[in-house]
């Protein structure tokens, strides 16, 4: 590693002008082994965590670990004749390149689709591309994409039921992005009103309430990972005199549980919160998987609801984090308007935006259609079923909500396995979010392997199952106690 | 265009099951034109408006402007043999990327350095990479690069002075998402501080006073563009029971005014706020130029500052928008305590956070390093200064302020003009800003072009040039009154 004492020397150097700047030399062993990082306690794309909060707070805090790092060193001045540089960047490329391939090949526990193919996009990556602003004003600058992304934007709002000229919308960075533009929306438009969310939100909400300094009030869930309707009604009623925000997920980050929208607003009205209400859909993943499961709850505007977000670089998938945000016009005039300082309706959170995500979304819905969705989404439900059953039937307590394709299990006690394998955990539990890059081949080799592993992890081979009834349910769980009942 | 009523048949069959889903028919004619879409009134890139705000915001409003737009089709279950989807999108993206090279070639007004080659990178477009979360702190997510982010932050620190072990940081989406880390950061440090701003700071630093919901004063400019430090004084000691957190330019949107560091601490100094006091530097597009401009004021953390930011998709270049967000680790400790919901430091304004971006820039600032970007800013500020030479010497007023490459001058009369060269224009005033990719040759063509059409847009080819005093001060203006006094 390049000492930062030397290199801010040749910083100061290089401010003064000219000055021969000496470079670092390029470090003799050059530095990168992912594997060596070692694994946050819990991970940052999960939500809530409960006993562990403080424990993995005191490790993170005050610390700034350069697990692994390739610095960036000033090229020699007979670089460009030796090519030096050229063959040095070239290899670390090639490497990372290796390093990809492989975890991607090992990947889980993570709610992103691998499996695309954008080779006929390469072409685009020369441009700077950028859709500053709100999609429907065209700026100045013309190297946009807007006129895809108008079209994306109209798909969704088509598969939720919304005319095209009553919705707005754009294409967002990530899930939080869409979290913090709907809960900013609901704000605008009840501003005393209160967050409601089920403590298994995602932590986006809870950042949200904090960042606009919104009251917010947790509702406990089922086990299943459900808001908790009763618990709902209860909070609704002691703060009957405020508005209700409330977040409604479909799906989960930890369990992919789908809250039932349909109960929260007949809860929301049985309370007396009628008109006085704002529901934001966090459709991360499922928002755009459930309109092809038969049985699910439809996700509509036709009924009283605010805004929805999905993720695009999760079931779609994409090159890079990107989700679609659609909202009702009339809010966003809410949003816009007593903006003194603005020239123009200024309604997005972010400002020069991404205009490759368009691209790459538009391309993939045209290739699939809705009917190529369709198959997808059953093919995900179809093994993420086999997954549970073969895990169930290897002794090993195990959970799929039947709307979803997140399996949820106990957590394998060797991290370096739950590493391998991209696992993400939270307390006792792990989960497998089967995406349509996870084939039964796949499965087949993770089951066997975690099978063959944890028959290893016990003292003499004897393998005994935790309890995880208070995480899935006893009749999930394949400990001694609940064993007999489950499965 | 698909009608929405007959598309969202379309979906509800699909919703149903197996239905035989009947597609739109392709468009007969491909809508593709967007030279056809309307220009906004005022550009959303730009900051604050003057007396226009309200006509602009008026037309604005309650529309969602299909200007352009390609819609996403359904296939046809024949498709896949007959190959005619993937015809009609390959013509789609042929025409798209030909457009682009097409608006690359006319691009002078928004600061955006065009001209880079990532032909290395392609490789790595087939990979979801995503950074989620803290860039410090490992995810279990295989598919990221971690590594090459933190050997760009690690640059950036060193570039500002702060040592490898006292800093935070992460590679943000854009410049906005920057300033509201940097003036969330301060409100956590001094939550009852009132935010102060030049008026003529970027929108986004308006926009994070309303989302955080704090007070908010706004302060007055100099004729350059930089922050009036005598109103600031004044409304300090208006203010002085509460903490001060400032935004600070470094350039600003329009004029690409740089305000001064040191008098604004001086100011807060005399105006007893020692201590008491956040300064977030906003350094979109010159926080990176400057350090390479000999008599430029430093940006360093010597002096007590909290935050810098920069954009990564304006000097350096980049397919996609993006920026580098530097902090203090102490600071992101106040962010991270009592944040009850979370099991780990979360500390970005987003989570899922894009892989590509970081190893764009790692790639770009190990090729080219300080000296190379040192080159770089030396020839933009050389071709700024023939571009304002060239306009004043053709009879137009023109403004470059000593330490920018944002020449601004009248705003032309031809709106087409305007959009053909993609200039961000305001009130009166448009604006060139000379990047790299801007060459001598690329400027010639323009000046002519508009001493030409210049010609034509007043009646009896009379030129009457505006006068632009209020706007870029008297000594720069080509008007009657004040022409003999400024050329």
């Amino acid at each position: 590693m390049v000492g930062s004492v030397v290199a801010a020397a040749a910083v100061g150097d290089a401010l003064e002008g000219f000055g021969n700047v000496k470079a670092d030399p390029l470090p003799e062993e050059f530095v990168f082994d992912p594997e060596a990082a070692p694994a946050a306690l819990n991970d940052a794309e999960n939500g809530a965590g409960g006993a562990e909060d403080e424990r993995s707070k005191a490790v993170v805090l005050g610390r700034n670990v350069h697990a692994s790092c390739l610095d960036v060193t000033e090229p020699d001045a007979d670089d460009e004749e030796t090519g030096e540089r050229e063959a040095y960047m070239a290899s670390v490329l090639a490497k990372y390149r290796k390093s990809l391939v492989e975890k991607t090949k090992h990947h889980l526990g993570y709610p992103y689709n691998l499996d695309f193919d954008y080779g006929a996009l390469a072409q685009l990556q020369h441009f700077s591309i950028n859709n500053l602003g709100d999609p429907f004003i065209e700026s100045n600058y013309g190297v946009h994409s807007r006129q895809f992304e108008v079209g994306v934007l109209d798909w969704f709002a088509r598969l939720w039921e919304l005319e095209k000229d009553q919705y707005w919308g754009y294409i967002t960075n990530c899930g939080t992005e869409g979290n913090l533009h709907g809960i900013l929306v609901g704000r605008e438009v009840f501003p005393d009103g209160i967050l409601y969310a089920s403590k298994e939100s995602h932590y986006s909400v809870f950042k949200a309430s904090r960042m606009y300094r919104m009251e917010c009030v947790k509702v406990g869930t089922l086990v299943t990972g459900e808001i908790d309707c009763a618990d709902f009604e209860k909070k609704l009623l002691e703060n009957k005199e405020k508005a209700a925000i409330i977040n409604v997920n479909i799906g989960t980050t930890v369990k992919g549980a789908v809250d039932d929208l349909d109960l929260v607003i007949k809860t929301l009205e049985n309370c007396g919160f009628k008109d006085r209400f704002y529901i934001h859909c966090d459709g991360a993943l499922f928002g755009l998987m459930m309109p092809f499961v038969k049985r699910a709850p439809k996700v509509t505007f036709k009924k009283p609801i605010g805004s929805v977000s999905v993720s695009g670089h999760k079931f779609v998938g994409c090159p890079m984090p990107c989700g679609v945000q659609i909202t009702r016009l009339e809010h966003i005039n809410t949003l816009s308007r007593n903006v003194e300082y603005l020239a123009s309706r200024d309604a997005t959170i972010m400002g020069s935006r991404n205009g490759h995500a368009p691209i790459f979304l538009w391309y993939t819905l045209n290739r699939k259609g809705y009917r190529g969705f369709q198959k997808e989404v059953q093919k995900c439900l179809r093994n993420a079923h086999y997954l549970k059953d073969r895990l169930r039937d290897a002794g090993i307590g195990a959970m799929l909500n039947e709307l979803s394709s997140t399996v949820v299990f106990e957590r394998p006690l060797d991290e370096e396995f739950v590493r391998r394998w991209q696992l993400a955990c939270q307390g006792n539990i792990a989960h497998v979010v089967v995406m349509p890059n996870v084939t039964i081949e796949k499965l087949d080799v993770f089951l066997n392997e975690l099978v063959q592993k944890r028959s290893t992890w016990y003292p003499d081979g004897k393998v005994q199952s935790p309890c995880v009834a208070a995480d899935i349910g006893e009749e999930n769980c394949a400990c001694v106690l609940h064993k007999s009942r489950a499965i």
